[in-house]
């Protein structure tokens, strides 16, 4: 494919029902931000909603916050909230605790619904904290896809209990068909967990009709709730009533002011909550998820893809191999290139203003956040990549040496 | 005793030497806050430092603050500011997740520390969720101090591998000697677990000294960290090497950026770690710890006695049963006081401005909060509460309907 022009990305800027968005968010000037898949953006009306909260609601309201500005109701509520984005009917998400937390809650609860079988099949390439969570949670054998080079279909037999898998992948962004492998799990008799934090906001989740089983997500990223915003958890109605998760903590006891001495699970998807949640950042998702109310999904995929190509398009001429399908229907939000000197150039075009990532251990990684990014955006950036690559002003030592955290 | 007089209480807040204290806390004019032990006041300068947060640090430095605004260190340096007011040494107290899912960690891991005994010792009238988890941590044997009238010298034997008790019992004030309980149980080969979240930044606490094992903590009550604000956990460092908590996710890696497929603990107390942090509560805390920084907790101790003990005078002629120990080495800083109709006086002085708080069945329990309660606050609770008794203004039925969430 030819490289795309300045001209064509005005028009379809200037042609995107998206377009609107980009002011609702507070993105600073000197900065092209292509990490909102690691960090979201601050949405503009999130610190009025802050000040609410700590000014009105917990400074003047104190405790009677809990029941009088809904403290009380709001990890279901912002569940419900959430519930459109990912094809949830209401009443089984609750927003809590962090993605690791939950995720162990929901392996746990799958592996109790199916007690006569002891596998639990994870991926190798998954993000870190789902592989270390799925030892953590113990079962008896833990098998990792990926790792010889085996297929889901030759792992799962009837001794498979639950298979734990990312919807979208953190380092290559390849998108897995959700529906026939929630089928093709269920038909060997297991339970089907999805990690969704490199996919809520990003495109249609569909979990009710896709049959899912349990599901977990994250706020910070594309939800753009605020750094570690709260996590969510989902399981599907119909194993609210015999599932049970080890945090039992008061919160999800089915009468938490009651002080029984025993445990008793709440009706419902409450039964997933711990413990008091941080309402603090609470609000911030809160906030965030003001701008989804307005959100049409299918036009977010549409402009995320055609920001994708785009940037593949832009980038092609520098001949860096990708991790990331070209194949639309097996792409998420992001587009990972390939360079041996990966951790310098992502630091030498943060230098720059335009800010990646890197992950181990040559991926320089892009996130195409379709709410507050343009293709005027993804034009500069593969122009700044193509500057950093032909200068290599990446080869300079404040570039090379590796910060602490990365 | 006789009943104190209004020029007593004056006399003794100008002699406070924490009076200065009032003014870095903005409560409403309206309001006698005698919750704190529930949910601490607002910091006056906690405003600026979540704006900070979130309009400076995430929204201009967004992905970069990790490094640049010191994100990443959070867990570990909020931590080492809690250590002083505990009696710890630097590097054995993280803040993190919710006091339920840190119970879940420590007991855990203090149950591994000791793999050839099977009995978990809990008390039954902690605070519930203390008692859920050790439900769900699932020993082979739970026995509960208390149910049967047996002391805890007649449940320690040797196949005691955990203790975990209240420092200060959330409901009655009771505060428990921490030096010779934890000797006595140690002194049976078992590991001793304290609940701090009714005697930090109420007292002072001496978890090194006195040898403990494990506690953990909460950020929102007497630390005034704000709603939800996240909670502490201690681990003595001899324990560090050979302890493992299950929930291991990514933040408690020893190279979480590295990305490895196998879970590594960190060295030291980050392996207690887990998900990533919801930092703007974390923001509500660190700005809480500022006021601490300040504070003598013998003063604090002194003071909260002082007051106390006050309330118990200024109430002795209502002729009220209590549950709080009227010896001062024996309880916290908090006075419960019975009465048939607790719930619906206390929703009375709740209308007249007085916040305590009802607890079942029968409690009406007051916090005295020495860096913003004073005497002569005191002495106003004390007639706010003869009036409603003797008007019986608590049978108006807006005060007997029970709400959904007390």
């Amino acid at each position: 494919m030819s490289a795309p022009t300045r001209e064509e990305a005005l028009a379809l800027d200037a042609a995107d029902p998206l377009r609107g968005f980009r002011e609702r968010f507070t993105l600073p000037k000197d900065v092209l931000y292509l990490d909102g898949n690691s960090l979201g953006a601050l949405p503009a009306h999130t610190p009025e909603r802050l000040r609410r909260m700590v000014e009105e609601e917990w400074g003047n309201g104190l405790i009677r916050s809990w029941n009088e500005a809904g403290w009380y109701d709001l990890p279901r509520g912002l569940g419900d909230r959430i519930a459109p984005l990912v094809g949830s009917a209401p009443g089984q998400i609750v927003v809590c605790d962090s993605t690791s937390v939950n995720l162990f809650k929901v392996l746990t609860a799958a592996l109790r619904l199916r007690p006569g079988r002891s596998t639990l099949v994870s991926e190798l390439g998954s993000f870190p904290t789902d592989l270390y969570l799925t030892e953590g949670v113990a079962p008896a054998w833990r098998l990792l896809l990926g790792r010889d080079g085996d297929t889901l279909d030759e792992l799962l037999d009837a001794d498979t209990a639950v298979v734990l898998l990312s919807h979208v992948d953190y380092r290559t962004g390849r998108l897995q068909d959700m529906a026939a492998v929630t089928a093709k799990v269920q038909a060997s008799g297991a339970l089907m967990v999805w990690d969704l934090c490199h996919s809520v906001g990003a495109l249609p989740v569909e979990l009710d009709a896709c049959g899912a089983d349990f599901a977990v997500g994250c706020g910070y990223k594309y939800l753009n709730g605020g750094p570690g915003a709260p996590a969510f958890l989902y399981a599907a109605a119909r194993h609210h009533d015999a599932a049970r998760q080890p945090l039992t903590g008061w919160f999800g006891h089915a009468e938490p002011f009651a002080m029984s001495p025993e445990y008793a699970p709440a009706a419902g998807i409450g039964r997933f909550l711990t413990g008091t949640p941080p309402l603090l950042s609470f609000a911030g998702l809160d906030a965030a998820l003001d701008v989804w109310a307005s959100v049409d999904m299918a036009l977010v995929r549409a402009k995320s893809l055609s920001l994708t190509s785009f940037f593949l398009r832009a980038t092609d001429a520098l001949g860096l191999p990708t991790v990331t399908p070209r194949v639309d229907s097996e792409r998420g939000s992001q587009v990972s290139l390939q360079h041996e000197s990966a951790y310098a150039v992502v630091q030498a075009l943060i230098a720059r203003g335009v800010i990646g990532d890197f992950r181990e251990r040559d991926v320089m990684r892009f996130g195409f956040t379709p709410l507050y990014v343009s293709h005027a955006d993804v034009l500069d950036a593969a122009e700044a990549l193509r500057d950093v690559l032909e200068s290599k002003s990446y080869l300079d030592p404040r570039f090379t040496q590796r910060g602490a955290v990365t």
